[in-house]
This record gives C-alpha cells, sequence and structure tokens, in this order.
C-alpha cells in the first residue's frame, strides 16, 4: 500500500487529495503544525477507507513514502525550513502548490524570482531529494467534492525521473485522472500559467471546476 | 460576407487560417511584402471556397474588416512598423503569434519585456486599434490539414469589447472551434504558456497536435 504524506493537509487542496487517496486505498498521513487541531479537522470528514491519520510535519514525512507539499505558496519557505532536515537521500517530493494571489478579489500570479513555485521549491530542497509537480490544474473544489468525476488531464514535470515516476504513479491512482508528462521542472512555469487560466475561467463564466483534457494525445 | 486579412500569411499558421476561412464562407485576403511571390505561393493550396486573394501589407489591413498578425513574433515589430498608419480608428487586430524559439532544436519561450506578444503588440499599435489574441494554441500542422477535425477550444482575449466580440466571431466562423473568452488582454501571458506546453507535449510525445479542452465549461 502506498503511505502519502500530505504536508499543510488540511487546507483545501490538501483534504480532497487525502480524501481522494484514501478512497483509492492509500495511507495517508495529514502533517500539520498543530497535530492536536488537525486532528479534530480530519474527524468530521468523510472517507470512503480507512481513517486519515495525522502526525506533526517531519513525523509525517518519515511516514511517507512521498511527501506532497500543499500549503498555500506563500507559506512555502516556512514549512521547507521545517522539514527540510527530515528528507532522506532519494526521497521524493511533490509540489502542487500554484503562486496565485486574490489580494482584493482579483486574482494575479505572482511573481517568483526562480520562474515557477516548483522551481522556488527546488532551490530550497537538498539535492539527494527529488522533485515532481502535479496536481497542479485540478480544482481543489472538484477534488473535495468526494463523488464528482476528475475526468481530466494532470500535467507532471520533475528534476529527475524516479520522482516523475512517482508523480504518475499517484496521478494514475486517483480514477479519472490521466497524467501527463511534460518534461523537466521548468514546464511548471507553464503548468502553473494553465492554473491562472482555469481560475480566470471559473471566475468570468462563473463555473467552480474548470480544468483540462489535452486533444491529440492518446 | 465577412472579409479578412491575414498579414503574413503565406507561413505556415496565415495558410492555415486562410484555407480554414475561405472553405467557411468569408473572404481572405494575403497580406505580403512581395504580393508576386506571395501570389504563386497561394496557387499551389488548394482550397474548397472562392479564390484566396493577395495584396501588399497595406492595401490588405484597407480591404479586410479585421486584420490577422501571423508573422512570426521575431517579425513582428517590422510588419507594424510598416502597417501602423494603416489602420483606421476602430479597427480590429488579431494576434496569432506565440513567443517562442527553437534555438539549437530547443523550444523555449522568450522573454518579452511587455509580458506576452499581446501586450508587445499592443504598446505598438495605435490607441484608438482594438487589439484582441486568439488562435495562438491551434496547432499550425493541424490548421493546414484541411480535412481534420479541429475538435478543441480557442481561448480569446482582448482589450475592448468590440475586439472582443470579433474575435469569438472568427473562431465560432470554423467548424469544431469553440471560443473561450478569459478577459482581458493581459490573460495572453497565460494562453502564450499554453501553446509552449502544447509544443513540449507535441515533442514529449512525439505527436504532431496537442490542443486543448476545457472541461467543466459548457
Amino acid at each position: 500500500m502506498t503511505s502519502i504524506a500530505i504536508l499543510g493537509g488540511t487546507g483545501h487542496q490538501g483534504r480532497g487529495l487525502a480524501q481522494r487517496f484514501v478512497q483509492a486505498g492509500a495511507r495517508v498521513i495529514i502533517g500539520s503544525r498543530d497535530p492536536d487541531r488537525a486532528r479534530a479537522t480530519v474527524a468530521e470528514w468523510a472517507t470512503g477507507g480507512q481513517p486519515i491519520e495525522v502526525a506533526g510535519h517531519t513525523a509525517a514525512v518519515g511516514q511517507g513514502e512521498v511527501s506532497i507539499l500543499a500549503v498555500p505558496f506563500t507559506s512555502i519557505d516556512g514549512l521547507l525550513d521545517e522539514v527540510r532536515s527530515s528528507f532522506e537521500d532519494g526521497a521524493v517530493v511533490i509540489d502542487v502548490t500554484v503562486p496565485v494571489t486574490f489580494a482584493s478579489g482579483k486574482m494575479a500570479m505572482l511573481e517568483v524570482e526562480e520562474g515557477s513555485a516548483s522551481e522556488h521549491i527546488r532551490a530550497r530542497l537538498p539535492a539527494a531529494v527529488g522533485l515532481a509537480a502535479a496536481f497542479k490544474t485540478i480544482p481543489a473544489h472538484l477534488l473535495a467534492e468526494g463523488n464528482e468525476p476528475l475526468d481530466c488531464d494532470e500535467f507532471v514535470c520533475a528534476d529527475s525521473d524516479q520522482a516523475r515516476t512517482r508523480a504518475i504513479a499517484l496521478v494514475e491512482l486517483l480514477p479519472g485522472l490521466r497524467p501527463v508528462d511534460v518534461g523537466p521542472l521548468s514546464r511548471a512555469r507553464s503548468i502553473e500559467h494553465l492554473t491562472a487560466l482555469a481560475i480566470a475561467i471559473n471566475r468570468r463564466h462563473k463555473i467552480h471546476d474548470a480544468r483540462y483534457r489535452i486533444v491529440g494525445l492518446r
């Protein structure tokens, strides 16, 4: 059974991923700075599988075969400071963050010096840890609606074959998602723009679940 | 009958658009710096409708109800210098360019100071001319295969309602395309990243026609 640590997992995106992974038969450990509070939150979630576990961030990293970073992008530096030394050599980290803000009600992309949230994170992880980007374009709202079919493509890019393989396997774990490998980690720049565009489409067309399907790829 | 000027229309993208628009019943005027040579090129194209006309760039602008900029992005400044003064107040221009290079075989996005090709062009057009971005994510290869169904969404953004309406009507003219309005012209930044990602997917998966469909939008 795959064991997945979801750091910052009590947020909207983390919750949806946790519920879907547990329903798919995985073991999920929510990492939180405040495990007691997180445990109370998680107790209220419906799950169709085994219970979702809760631990401190570093303990969660130690229990997962893979760690998903699911805090808002603006909180990522603090999280990485906390967990950086917990990763063993060869560990794989999955980044699902997107550098957008909703200041004064308007969605805008944050300028990230490294070019993308994933590259920002890459610069703050030990060299011996592999990093992939995935689950960036799936609407959190849809993820959290446990019974709605996902029915879309999820884009994966990575800094190593090991991280790529692991991220693709996680995408394939969720019914209705097709992984689309788009190459090196720097492609996260484009993936993050896809998310921004989907949010813009949601707002403009008063919908919640805009997402992508690649036509022409079998 | 809609009359459409396609400036730089003998390139790959221009050719596909010209053929598809003529098949859809529009009048198409290819604008070229060298109309005699362009006429010889156009004579070899198969069309299912009335003949495609050819004129100099400024004459083409004068004959079209709308002008499409279909030169490579790296040639756009020269084209705009040539045609800028030909646009009447209230004219509408459609930008289909994407700032990518294929230097030494690798696809990369060009850094555009204004943020996107469309904003770069906006800064070089008279204020009284409306600008929309469209047809940026449709593969040129697919466009030029006259009988292949397009079967995808095309993203439209614009600096004015007039330009937006006109661009949406052009997208609707081509069977199999659904226009998706994504808002202000600055969204071209994200649209151009979608194109870069589609090119990356084509190369990585050894296909030619990767394109987008938005799921969740009716």
